[in-house]
């Protein structure tokens, strides 16, 4: 079956009725769901909403042949997730924007709903409404909406001289999952984790600063923090948090561990900063995720690396010559 | 120059000036814009938050040569702010997810994004967020959000046995107006009106019913809400405002004036209820539109529409065969 054999209401009534199945189409925060011209959400007393968008367009961040469609469901969500996190705030409600062409396979549409619709389960994120309309090519548009206590949402501009800068999880995953997928050993990227507990914790900490997601790379996203705040940071080489086995892997695959920790991208790590006293030894337990220490807040702008080799320092030219990913 | 040229952070630097040159990029509701991973917004005490979505996609909604980028942006949020003008809403802030071809004009792309900003300035509607994407089509998806007095948002499922149907201003014009592009003699399609200041005096009245915007064609909409209500209809076509000429110019354009008037679609029109004694009369001041009553709803499921005339009858034997718009 196509899409155009399912039609506009057809597919409307499928989302809602799979939503509602997976008791993902309501929640103490959604008055009204799937169905008006406008969800309404009702977020509790004294705390603010927080809204982000993000986009998957086939040909610019997957194609069918390679894209099993219930993952890339999941990607779509997570990725607008991660923003949540990152901002400290729990998940209240979220709508799709989905365009396809007429003559999609019905499964595939299906298959990216169930996808999204997984983790709005696992992230207990209201499925509340969405659009659905022709195109040539398939894009999922998410908009994910987050509730968090008044004034305690962590910003990309709260970072103060003599912070630590920590970041949960560990780097270059995703990249090396990319590299693995050229060479053919691998089909389905790393999806993105969630943070949301660990966003949450923080946003609760009395020594938070400032707080982003790695979805650029570590360089260009500490580089939006640094910017957004007015100050500069050392960050140490040596303590950046890698999976077991990450260098061995990188080098099967002729790939610079370096350039894959720092600029790979899609990690959907925290990056965050902490002042005062905070040990960052409990802190994996209060955030439920893997914490590491690799540099500090520095008045002086800009972004210093410390600890490398000189064969590190090489590669670093290469990995400032690429630039880092780019949109269009 | 190229949207590739101006790259995605040029792009996102220049709708970030722009809403701030306009007077958008912030309001009382809003504690953080465009920057961070998400924008915080502060709704106040005592309000629910309603979202929608909307978007308008290249080869379906529109054509670059015979669409102007500014319009097209107007459009864009117009659709969006007429879904929270139906669920009685004031604005809060809007997010616009723009995919693109790297080779589009950067100027359209700029066009585009001052016509959203434009709408934005005059429903005092701020963007708060966005993303952009590389695409082979040009596609624009918004995100509007509102706020409207707890519990007292207007929705579909209002609509009680008794209770008065009315509609805003005029029916028909929008499909009048593509008629009439269709025949050469125009190029751009109407815009849909700005009704939030109906929306909301509407959601004040103690005798509110059901509300829902005419974005599919009166037959469609109504159809919607008759259903969300559990409720039918009786119609009468005598009553349908209509402009003035409308019949005379149909006739030249060789259309059926009752099929554009029923099931043109994009009037963007607010569709109603009212019970109690609340006067038509002295509607229109409070809402700011003009107001008219064309039917009730009554117990008995179904669409009824009197004063038909013999020619009339046959003509909505052919406007049921189409059956109305259709996404796919």
């Amino acid at each position: 079956m196509r899409l155009r054999d399912l039609g506009e209401f057809g597919l409307i009534a499928r989302i809602a009725r799979a939503a509602s199945r997976a008791g993902v189409a309501g929640s103490r925060d959604v008055v009204l769901g799937i169905g008006d011209d406008a969800a309404i959400l009702r977020p509790r007393a004294g705390e603010d909403v927080v809204v982000t968008t993000d986009a998957l367009v086939e040909g610019a961040h997957f194609t069918w042949p390679t894209q099993d469609a219930r993952t890339l469901g999941r990607r779509a969500l997570l990725v607008n997730l991660s923003d949540l996190s990152a901002m400290g705030a729990r998940p209240i409600g979220c709508t799709i924007a989905l365009a396809a062409p007429p003559s999609l396979e019905a499964d595939r549409a299906l298959g990216l709903l169930r996808g999204v619709i997984d983790v709005a389960r696992e992230a207990a994120c209201p499925l509340v409404g969405g659009n659905v309309a022709r195109a040539t090519e398939t894009s999922i548009t998410v908009t994910a909406l987050g509730a968090v206590r008044r004034g305690r949402a962590l910003r990309r501009d709260a970072a103060r001289p003599g912070d630590r800068i920590l970041v949960t999880g560990q780097l270059g995953v995703a990249a090396l999952a990319v590299a693995r997928a050229r060479r053919g050993r691998a089909r389905v990227k790393r999806l993105p984790p969630l943070r949301l507990g660990a966003g949450r914790a923080l946003a609760a900490l009395p020594g938070r600063g400032a707080c982003i997601d790695v979805s650029d790379g570590l360089l260009a996203d500490l580089g939006h923090l640094l910017e957004a705040s007015g100050v500069g940071a050392s960050i140490d080489v040596r303590a950046l948090p890698l999976a077991r086995g990450f260098a061995p892997a990188c080098a099967r695959l002729g790939v610079d561990p370096l350039a894959l920790a720092l600029a790979g991208g899609e990690d959907y790590e925290l990056l965050f900063t902490l002042r005062g006293r905070t040990p960052a030894r409990g802190l994996a337990g209060r955030l439920g995720a893997p914490v590491t220490e690799i540099g500090r807040i520095e008045a002086r702008r800009g972004l210093r690396l410390l600890g490398l080799s000189p064969e590190q320092e090489r590669g670093l030219v290469r990995i400032r010559a690429a630039g880092g990913w780019r949109h269009f």
